[in-house]
Formats: structure tokens, C-alpha cells, sequence
């Protein structure tokens, strides 16, 4: 995502500058190689997160290496920038496969002239240092989809033929009204944007409450990319979205079921073993100076609260149906234990 | 309170700026009469607060006249001011037993040379227009225990005698860690005054939450000041310093026994009937705009949760012993009814 920038109307998400597509066969120009792309990605950013659940979810961290920023960007040429730090673990930083310091440098190997946004997650092809793709939809749809070989045996599918539409329909709703809406919330330019933007996210909140009352997935009987989505705002929302965005109606552990429901997916190998609370609270406290002028980063509430048993298990799953769980989190990519 | 201000080190309130007592037997100079003294204040203000409660379990409503501000300061001559608007009920934007526009005016008839801070509550001798005193500490025992021929037959003693070393010593706890606890987490200038702030205001409320367990009140088995001393912070806690003031380590409403007894306070006359919750979220959020520049104001959460049942009855009370509920709120000084 973009961050620190409060826009005097609606959010709106930039359209990907780059989307190149890479799949196994080639057919769009880019053949999927094991070792050929980088995935650079902020923990922060609940986009970016996406790409990093789907990846380990279809054991794809062989495949695609992953480059994780520094959660604060560093301001360079008057905007801010995700960047490299030895703080997060980048020697000299750079990050030491793209020896890069700032992503927005494989942007500009792809295209010197460019003066747009940069944002995360950004697939970059290690051979030429050139930006792929920065369309994070298409990214994870591809990831889940378009890597076959690559992937672990036992992999899941994540996006069932069947199911498709469904999952469209409702990652519409959960896009306009939570993903996107809790930022229409928090960035909104005058109160009655914002009470709209609010009203928008605890309407939909009620609506999946109902939904997954007695239903352990969104779509079908499986975890699917429905979920996926669904779960990097949900597991934002009372560490930032609550308070920071003013999202204050209700939090989310007030929501029987549907915290239950995150509880359960967070629980599940590729959800909660992808999410970095530290980076999520200490970037959106910091870095939006225009809603946070003193960076001052709130304190609560205790992430142990995301392993309490959640219950779920009677209304569906197995997770993954026939498919199998992914395995332990390399090396190096393991984040802070939130137990107590 | 004075607002507004965001502090380069830790919150110290200003000593009242003037602090004349008024009593029945006069022996501090000023007698308590009856339509003689008229009582300024914010509904948004937790000092102020207090001296509002204390007036309505005493039955001082017909010898103090109250007289409510905006909640959202002028600011005149560079500094936020509490003003009289016809927004708020005063016609012509002036209080119309004081004629005045905004309460420094009764500061300066007191003290032409004034140049100091402006705060609420301020008690104004109706006579000669002279703020009497804005010691709103003091002004709360006063009234609660100095206005006695003035008071209402079956008032409570909300400062016993046996329990005043008691009251004195948990309420220095409340304030240092609630009261003025939340405003130092709030107006932190750095993180790490922040985090110091926040860590205590939660172990006070975790020592409360086990201390009230077990007891209906704070002290003794009927209300006291200590009990109003707390309530003002406990009934905003969610409202404003959960969310505005980064408080966020747990809702009010996560702490049982605490979340009670606050209600059954909020329930029992006197408490919830002068809590006015948009005046409370109104003045913080706009007000406070070194925290919060966009002067948006956050939706939730619902007051009508103040209304559930308590359960506390088994515990001790009733609420003031062999003295009686206060009566019906006076016409004129009803707060907006928040039953869904």
C-alpha cells in the first residue's frame, strides 16, 4: 500500500503500475521459476499480507523468496518509501538478494522514467532487478492458481472453479466495505465521509457475523482466497483499524463469531505465522502523521488474545479439505511468538 | 478543565486560579445562599463533572444554579475558551443569569489583571458576577458536606467522617493513575512517558477490577466522593480515552466486575442522568486537534450499553444507605436519553 497520505476525497487504490503475470506456462511472457522472483512485502500492509499467506499456504517459499521491508518508510525525494534496514535484518541496508535499499529502485530499473506511486507487495525478477508486478490482487490469484508444479504436494486450491463466483461476489462487499473501507474510515476527509466509511464497516461487520454464525468458512467448506482476504483486515482491526481509524463501534472480540472465525484461520498454518502485530501497530502509528501527529504508537490489545481455542472446528473443514497443511515456516521468516 | 494543550512534559493541572469556599455558616467569608451562586461548567469535563454530580445527590439543584457551555471551546484572543452558545441553550450566545459570553469574563471581573488559565467547573457569585472558585476538588466536598441547611431532606453523606482517610487514600491512587492517568497517556510527549501512562492506568483498573469483585462500592457500603471521583473517568474511559487517548490495553467493558459497577453507578440517579456523551465525544475530538487534526469525531461505542443490568444489588448498598435517590432531574438540565 501507499501510506502517510490523508487524500482530500474518497480513497481510491491506485490501478497497478506494473502487472506483469507470471504462471507456469508462460503464456503472459513470465514463466514461474523456482529461484527468478523476489516478494518484497511490508508485514504492515494487509495487501501485501495476502501474497504472503497464499504463499505459504501452497508452499511456495522455495519457489519465491521474501523481502520484508522496514514496517516505517523512510521519507526520500519528498514522499515516503519502503526500504531495507539492518533493524529489520538488511545488512548495510540493502536487501541482500535485489541490493536494493529503497523498492522503489526496481521500479525505476523497469522503467527509469517513473514517477508514480510505490507501493507493496512487489514481485521483482531477480535476474534483472525489474518490477514484475505490483497488482497484488492478480499477484495472489496467480500465486494460488498459476504456480501448479511449484507447489508444495498436498497443496490446497484456493480458488475452486465452482466457487468463483461467489467468492467474487462476496470479496466485493468485503473489499468496498471493510479491506478498503476501514482506510475510508480512518483518511476520511470531513465527518460525514467518515460516519458514512463507518457505518459501512459495522454494517458489514453485523452482515458476516450472521454469515459465519453457523458456517466455518466464507465460501464453501474450505479455506479459500474469500478467507484469505477477509482475514488481514480482521486481524488488523483491534491492533489499528479500532482505534487509529476511529473503526470504534465495536471491536472485533465483541463479534462472537466472527472472532471466533479469525481466531481459527489465525490458528491455521499461513494466517497467524504471517502476522507481525509490532510491524502492523508500530506502521500505522507512525507513519500517518497526518490522523497521529506525535507517532506515538498504541499499546494494546495483548495479540495472546488470538490463541484462545476457538470452537470452530464443529461447523466444517477440515481447513483445507483433502489438501494438507503447509509445513513449518522457514527459517528467517519466523515472527515475534505473541504468546503471553 | 483547560484543553487544548499538549504538554512538553508531564500533565501537572494548574492550581486553582481561585479557591474561596462557601459554606453554610460563612466562616470562610462567603455564605452559602440560596440563588447566589450560579455553577459553570462542561458536560464534557470530568472535573466539572463531579461538582454536578455532587449537587444532584445533595439536592442542591434550586440553591446552585447550573449553567452548561458549549463543549467545543472559542478560542478568543489566541486561547481555547469556554463559551455560551445558542447551539447549547443560552439565547444571544450569552448565559442569561450571568450575561456573559464566555466564563473568563467572570475570571476578569474578579481580577481585571487575570492573564491566567480558564477552567471549568467555575462557581460565579451571581451577585457581583466574581468567579468564586474553579478548585473543583474542594468545591466537591464543599458542596457535598458544607451546604447542609441548603441540601434536600434524606441527602446522603457522601464523605463520612470514619472513611474520609480511606476516600482520601484511594482517591489519590484513582487520580494519579485514572483520573489524571489517562490525560498523561493522552498527551504523552514521547513514547516512553506514553508507555509509562498507559501501564499504570491499566494496573489501577486490574486493582480495581479484583478490589470491586467483592464490594458494591468503592469504600464503605454506600456511594461516597469516591465513588464520583471514579465514575467521571470510568464513564468515559470507552467514549474518548480508549480510542482518543490510545488507552487501548482494554475496554471498560472487558473488565467485568469494573464494567458493573460503573453501570450500576451510570444506573442509580445522580450518575448517568447528568452524563451527556455527546458533549464528551465532541469536546475531546475537537478540540484536542495536537491529536487529532482532523476534528473528526468517532462514531462509537453505543451509550445504550450503559443501560444493561448490573447485578450488583447482592453486593452492599442500596446506594446511600438509610438516605434516599435524589429526585427527578430538573426541567432544563435533562441529558439526551441514550435508550436505543
Amino acid at each position: 500500500m501507499r501510506a502517510n497520505e490523508v487524500p482530500s476525497e474518497e480513497i481510491t487504490r491506485d490501478p497497478a503500475a506494473f502487472a506483469d503475470r507470471v504462471t507456469a506456462d508462460g503464456r503472459f511472457g513470465r514463466v514461474a521459476e523456482p529461484g527468478r522472483y523476489r516478494l518484497v512485502v511490508s508485514r504492515a500492509c494487509p495487501w501485501a499480507h495476502r501474497t504472503v499467506i497464499v504463499r505459504r499456504l501452497m508452499g511456495l517459499e522455495d519457489a519465491v523468496s521474501l523481502a520484508v521491508t522496514d514496517p516505517v518508510q523512510e521519507v526520500i525525494d519528498g514522499d515516503p518509501h519502503w526500504v531495507f534496514t539492518e533493524a529489520t535484518g538488511s545488512p548495510g541496508g540493502r536487501d541482500p538478494v535485489l541490493g536494493v535499499h529503497a523498492l522503489r529502485e526496481a521500479y525505476l530499473a523497469r522503467d527509469p522514467g517513473y514517477t508514480g506511486g510505490v507501493s507493496v507487495p512487489g514481485l521483482v525478477d531477480v535476474t534483472t532487478g525489474h518490477l514484475a508486478t505490483n497488482d497484488y490482487d492478480r499477484l495472489s490469484l496467480d500465486l494460488a492458481g498459476e504456480w501448479g508444479p511449484l507447489a508444495r504436494e498436498g497443496a490446497p486450491d484456493l480458488y475452486p472453479e465452482p466457487l468463483r463466483d461467489e467468492i467474487e461476489a462476496v470479496g466485493a462487499e468485503v473489499y468496498r466495505d471493510l479491506n478498503n473501507g476501514v482506510y475510508r474510515a480512518g483518511f476520511a476527509p470531513d465527518q460525514e465521509h467518515y460516519d458514512r466509511a463507518v457505518a459501512g464497516v459495522f454494517a458489514r461487520l453485523d452482515d458476516l457475523e450472521a454469515r459465519l454464525s453457523s458456517r466455518r468458512y466464507l465460501v464453501g467448506e474450505t479455506v479459500t482466497l474469500a478467507d484469505v482476504r477477509l482475514f488481514t483486515t480482521l486481524v488488523r482491526f483491534d491492533a489499528v483499524y479500532h482505534g487509529h481509524f476511529k473503526c470504534n463501534i465495536a471491536k472485533l472480540t465483541e463479534y462472537p463469531a466472527l472472532w471466533a472465525y479469525a481466531r481459527d484461520l489465525f490458528q491455521t498454518p499461513g494466517f497467524g505465522d504471517t502476522t507481525h502485530f509490532d510491524h502492523i501497530r508500530v506502521h500505522y502509528y507512525r507513519v500517518h502523521t497526518g490522523i497521529n501527529p506525535t507517532g506515538i504508537v498504541a499499546a494494546g490489545p495483548d495479540p495472546a488474545q488470538w490463541l484462545a481455542p476457538h470452537g470452530r472446528a464443529a461447523l466444517g473443514g477440515p481447513p483445507f479439505g483433502r489438501a494438507t497443511l503447509p509445513g513449518p515456516v522457514p527459517e528467517g521468516e519466523r515472527v515475534p511468538d505473541i504468546a503471553a
